[in-house]
């Protein structure tokens, strides 16, 4: 028999769907990891029945743009730009982020991210094996790839081995289970991969069928780097290696020229805004409204631990918005647009909308719900500008990933936490003198 | 005999004092109200000993620009800057914002800072009397005052009133009671308040001996309307005035040219810093290295929930960081500094250095503990980063002001948040039909 349980009594109930409708005093019905029925409040009936009085029930956020390794270098690399984080960090990352660690920082990662109401992320690290095995551990729908650098990284891997590597990937993927993801490759930029490697990679992706998540235009540095070798900016770069499909996203993409939105928007890629990471490394505020008037789809990310220096979504969203405020005008501002970026848009950005980013039924049950009986969340005069601008992580009290409760009153259903947080403290200490 | 507690076992004691002490396993004694000893864990004795094992005690933080009883508006003015934000605003408070209703909206207010571990807030709205009961009522250290228009406001006061009313607010504000806090006089800004009128509070201000909180170059447009009436800037017109000296703090003073900077600097006068609102209102974003280059005291504040959307200073030192990095380098940003910001220099903001903003020896017990088992919160390279740029507000367990504990556990000692909840949701219904 199929399981089934009912989401009784949520005060607000945030769809998101293409009619952005928000129903009051509703009631939803689970079967099979699927939302299978929206209904009135007391209108439903099931064996399982979570009583969500007082609270608010959403899509779980989705981050675009992460390294949840990362997480155990918080607060490494601080008042630096980004490529005097990236020094600061590679030091670091050589060495303690051996497969292991990868996977126990990836855990701790993972489990920050569904405490604080993200269901799925698009995680770029080394070791995708492991980081995979630790997210989908902890509940996480994740989306790991093989990674690429022209030089052999911390797993110590020739550009041969790479690309055998990612050949056998789907099949890894596999074997690993956990909430079922999309394949993504990623070379992780025009600045540490070559356009002959990207042109491996390219090659690679339809051959697979796989989509592609690297780093673009994040700062102006970058961009001169880029040009100064090639001649061309980093999205020509990936127009002309071909790597550039609608199955494209670009972390940051911050520094795009018109040619560049052009070439973004014809091919149907998408982009994952971080505006924390981007403030604090001081690489520079996105043009959202620019972006929006050209039809990009615009998802959000923290970025890694190290840069935003937490996987806080409701920040991002914050920032999302602020930013906008700054490079455009606050009337181009819309909570639900914001919002939806972190969730119905995002999906689209990762191609996973027939399955994500929304309430509605046939959807997955990845779902959230917000305590509302706070007195930052009253009264409530506006629900998105409530969820975008007041609401934060700790108001997150259940998080369902496939159907399945994996946060329950703000703790976690897989892990203990106490154990893992001296897990980490102890590996980190391998860090000790090092700066 | 005195009142006396011991806090044990704390992890991690952030004094902030002017050698920027921190301290492992510490443990502080507490009596009447002031920090009595600080030493470390296990060897003070007391009758009541509190234990904070696996936490962190920092003092309370300050906010120094706020409006709290607009708690009733967050999310009510969206999508609009500050001139369109103003007429929203204005006439939903014209619509319900009575005496009543303003302790309300504070009760509220104050209960969202202090569960946030905000313990001091500089607080300028109508109808002090009103919200400074409140305030108290709730636990916070609220410094209200009187505030004055050229036009008869929300209070319906002509001008004579005013000044009558504030030579009175020494007594009346005695009368109230609570946490000592410094007599200010409020007007709203130079675009509300015609020179002639500053003169007259300036008069007042030095005759009771108060200091001075008012809305300086928030927004372009502001400077720009009050260059065209009086041929100067804002901070021109207040140095004309005589109301700019070492008591007067600017709300926002974003766009201060270098003779505003020089007049500020010369007369001592202090600035509250609200990257949030500045940054949701597309105000602008203060150059927060060149405030400090000049010798400035900046502390930090959220402003008014009806821009902000909440009252949550952890927010507002991430983004007077992420402010500081883009408008001048992320080299720039030290963490400390910004931690500083909203405790020990807001309090030197406020002139109240002498008694709260550090933990050290003689000082008031206004401190706030802050629970580091979280998986955000871990590992810890650096408490500083830790605090700006991952802690928020639901991290906070405790919080004491005057040594009295209003928070505990999460939760006000002294106010039924559900009942209060039920009270504004009652209220705001007025609102429904005004837009």
């Amino acid at each position: 028999m199929a399981k089934r349980f009912i989401l009784e009594n949520i005060e607000w109930l945030v769809t998101v769907d293409s009619e952005q409708r928000v129903l009051r005093n509703a009631a939803l019905a689970v079967e099979d990891g699927k939302i299978f029925e929206i209904s009135s409040a007391g209108s439903l009936t099931g064996d399982e029945v979570i009583d969500l009085t007082g609270r608010l029930l959403a899509p779980g956020l989705i981050n675009c743009h992460t390294h949840l390794a990362m997480s155990l270098l918080r607060g490494w690399a601080e008042g630096v730009d980004l490529q005097g984080f990236l020094e600061r960090v590679w030091a670091a990352e050589g060495a303690i982020m051996d497969a292991p660690t990868c996977e126990l920082g990836t855990e701790l990662g993972a489990l920050e991210a569904l405490l604080g109401g993200t269901t799925t992320a698009l995680d770029m690290y080394f070791n995708p094996e492991s980081t995979h095995r630790a997210a989908v551990k902890v509940g996480l729908r994740h989306i790991a790839g093989p990674i690429f650098f022209d030089f052999p990284g911390l797993d110590g891997m020739e550009w041969n081995e790479r690309i055998a590597y990612a050949r056998g990937w789907p099949e890894k993927l596999h074997s690993l289970g956990g909430p079922e993801v999309p394949l993504y490759l990623m070379p992780h930029s025009t600045y540490t991969d070559s356009p002959e490697h990207l042109r491996d990679v390219a090659q690679l992706a339809e051959e697979i069928n796989a989509s592609i998540h690297l780093h673009v235009s994040e700062n102006v540095a970058e961009n001169d780097d880029v040009k100064a070798r090639y001649g061309k900016t980093p999205v020509e770069v990936l127009a002309d290696t071909r790597i550039l499909t609608r199955h494209t996203v670009y972390g940051h993409g911050i520094h795009l020229n018109d040619h560049d939105l052009e070439l973004t928007r014809g091919a149907g890629a998408a982009i994952a805004h971080c505006p924390g990471s981007n403030m604090k490394l001081g690489s520079g505020m996105i043009d959202l409204t620019r972006l929006h008037q050209s039809g990009i789809p615009v998802g959000i990310g923290t970025d890694g631990c190290s840069s935003s220096n937490d996987l806080d979504m409701w920040q991002a969203m914050r920032m999302a918005a602020h930013v906008q405020a700054m490079t455009s005008s606050p009337a181009n501002v819309d909570a639900k647009r914001i919002f939806s970026a972190a969730t119905i848009e995002a999906a689209k950005a990762l191609g996973m909308e027939e399955r994500i980013g929304s309430i509605e039924v046939g959807k997955q049950a990845d779902l959230i719900a917000i305590d509302l009986k706070k007195p930052h969340l009253s009264p409530i005069h506006d629900i998105f500008a409530l969820l975008v601008f007041a609401a934060g992580r700790g108001d997150v009290t259940d998080v369902w990933v496939d159907g399945e409760r994996v946060i329950q009153a703000g703790s976690s259903v897989r892990v203990k936490v106490d154990e893992l947080l001296s897990r980490v403290h102890s590996r980190v200490k391998a860090l000790e003198g090092l700066r």
